[in-house]
């Protein structure tokens, strides 16, 4: 990669606009933004005046966006790779590499260079916006490795075993335009338009290598960065998650360690599913069915029979009839670890708001018409998807009562690769290796 | 309405879940929050220490969220009346106000009442999240007074002739699912879940009497008070837009006066618009391309031929060729007053995406595959229509040369009724008139 770019350039999007404001259009003169940016230093985003500025650092051990404190915003992309070959794949990943790392500092995708007879370096809806905390993780998808039994890029042999195809659940309603990919990218960003933007940009300099094949738009409520968000349910989602804080759990839960292949050590795998929600349906519910169907207090976030949100969950306890007090197929029985041989997952999940759709209810309370097309993008991270989301939703798919409301119409299974060092491509590892 | 509901309750979402934390569900017992309520002092939100805590008033001369300062979500929402009669439709417009004025205020959508053998008052998913400046403005469709020849409302005489059915514009591809309905409803938050859960109250109390006929998301990059905010294009939009500071431009530009009916006075005329841009074409366009098309420099906002933003835009100006330096069919000239016989309107537009389609792009660069669904909610409040959106947009829907780029898909027109004093519903002058 072009280390120089990235070297250079203290010029971000915000001080860029100072300078074409005052300067670059000065006298009728246009400079050529090279030399511009050189003649300036190198500033902090004064991230201690306003959060907004913070820019979350894109080299290291592990890749952004997994356990980063989550963004307000995603966007999530699933690329094909129709027509490349390996080293269009490896140009792909080296181009991206630069355009992440500098977009995450809050710069153009490419150095800017004013030329009006070419198109822009960056296509310019983010200028002027800070980095808001942007970070861009990518993924490889099992068809990377291997697809209708041909080695089209020369990594069969590297694919993981872990990596697996996902089965085919009870209840899924998968579109073909909603699931699968090659290749994925997920940005998380506190504004939508930088997060939209980066993906954008990855995607023009991918013209020819890459195409899109499926996106999602993701987005979380405002909560404190102690409460638990509530999901369009009106539940707290995420209660029960490992906290990213506790290394112990990170590593034995989230990151892939030495029972991986070497290039994804230090990553993750990445299973997302679009979850279409039958929200009016479930706002005509009673408050206590909703409660036994989750299993949890919808006001409190409680289990049922206790007091706080954080207190365990006691899946023994009987009410004087002897029956569970969290019932059988209640959703929070079926999802927790004691129930599951101990599995867990890190969950990351965002709300999806996409309009609506006509719809049938075949059942009472019988309507039909536009109905929202509205739910979660559940974004899961793990070490293992055989023994993390698969294990766990396999029986939740079949048992779940909360699958009496929801409809999984997207998914993707994806292999994360571990973060990038300085002067590496993003997976350069494995083509390496 | 209700008053004692609101004279009542200083309980708003956030001080509520300290409630039901604390409270709420202590020693087992469950309080009906009704009287929990009545022992709580009102208390102004902290809006010094904290903006997202601020409420927009509900109640005054004007509805809220056509003046109001932009927020960065919304969440648009078209009504159908199928099966209503008149009653029907006031008794909405009733429920529709109390619970409007309770939301604006962080409040849930109906009194608590913890009865968990009942759909709750409110579905939660906002509970415990501030106002974040939530807005919510009612219009009124054509339908409403006039359907296929029928009087269905007794409204049909008071059908303000401003408010016209709108032509069909050169271009127009306008989709049956996205266009039309008797009511709209408009919220507007810092917060797209607080926007989101807004609608879905209202949609939820109107069961029976409404129901959603399309919907759009819509949201605002983060710029600063006094930067123009870019679109999904790169380019500053809003540059020319008449400002809400300044009366007299209000008065002759946005609100409706004495020239229009009593029930409209304090009110405005509202055109929407879905505009799809074709953002991977554009992408592949030289910078110099699209400001010759949109009339004005990328990076500066400035009109072609000059240095700032905010310079005059003269549509005089020859190079030294003789040809004109803003072109003919640039948009920034076709959008212009004094290219209008004056005409100006007042634009509040988002940006939407949502997510990608299968598009084919039949000129070059061909290409077909799934392309962004996304673009532009244009959202425009005028005096009156025929003089506003209708007389600009006529001849710029067939000689922009922006429209090479865009497609208009999804189209509204709707009168917007003053304000609301308490004790009134919404639009409560046009029943009683």
């Amino acid at each position: 990669m072009k280390e120089q770019d990235k070297g250079k350039s203290g010029l971000t999007r915000r001080n860029f606009l100072t300078l074409t404001g005052e300067a670059l259009v000065a006298g009728g003169t246009v400079l050529g933004m090279g030399s511009a940016a050189d003649a300036l230093t190198a500033k902090p985003a004064p991230a201690a005046q306003n959060s907004k500025m913070a820019a979350e650092p894109f080299w290291g051990q592990h890749q952004g966006g997994i356990l980063t404190p989550q963004q307000r915003h995603t966007y999530f992309a699933a690329f094909d790779l129709p027509d490349a070959k390996r080293e269009d794949v490896i140009g792909l990943l080296q181009e991206w590499t630069n355009a992440a790392a500098r977009m995450t500092a809050g710069q153009t995708a490419k150095p800017f260079a004013q030329d009006a007879s070419q198109p822009g370096p960056d296509g310019g809806e983010a200028l002027g916006l800070p980095p808001e905390r942007l970070t861009l993780t990518f993924g490889f998808g099992p068809t990377m490795f291997e697809s209708g039994g041909q080695d089209r890029f020369g990594l069969k042999s590297h694919r993981p075993e872990a990596l697996v195809d996902l089965p085919h659940f009870n209840g899924d309603q998968l579109l073909d335009t909603r699931t699968g990919g090659d290749l994925s990218v997920q940005a998380c960003s506190d504004d939508p338009q930088v997060a939209f933007h980066a993906v954008r940009e990855l995607a023009r300099v991918s013209y020819g290598a890459a195409q899109v094949r499926w996106v999602q738009a993701g987005f979380m409520p405002g909560y404190g960065p102690n409460e638990t968000p509530r999901n369009l349910m009106g539940f707290k989602d995420g209660t029960s998650n490992p906290a990213p804080g506790n290394p112990h759990d990170m590593e034995k839960y989230v990151w892939v360690g030495h029972e991986g292949p070497d290039w994804l050590q230090g990553g993750s795998y990445l299973v997302v599913r679009r979850i279409r929600m039958a929200l009016e349906h479930w706002d005509r519910m009673s408050v206590g069915f909703q409660e036994q169907t989750v299993g949890r207090h919808k006001y409190s976030g409680a289990p049922l029979g206790s007091k706080d949100e954080f207190d365990p969950v006691d899946l023994d306890a009987n009410d004087k009839d002897g029956n569970p007090i969290i019932p059988d197929n209640a959703h929070v029985r079926l999802a927790m670890a004691a129930s599951n041989d101990g599995a867990r997952i890190f969950r990351r999940p965002y709300s999806y708001n996409d309009g609506v759709t006509f719809t049938s209810e075949r059942w009472p309370p019988w309507r039909q018409g536009m109905e929202y097309d509205a739910g979660l993008f559940f974004v899961s991270y793990q070490q293992d998807p055989r023994t993390g989301f698969i294990k766990i939703f396999d029986q939740m798919s079949k048992l779940d009562m909360l699958n009496q409301f929801v409809t999984h119409n997207g998914s993707g299974i994806f292999a994360c690769p571990g973060g990038v060092a300085k002067g590496e491509y993003i997976g350069q590892r494995l083509f390496s290796g």
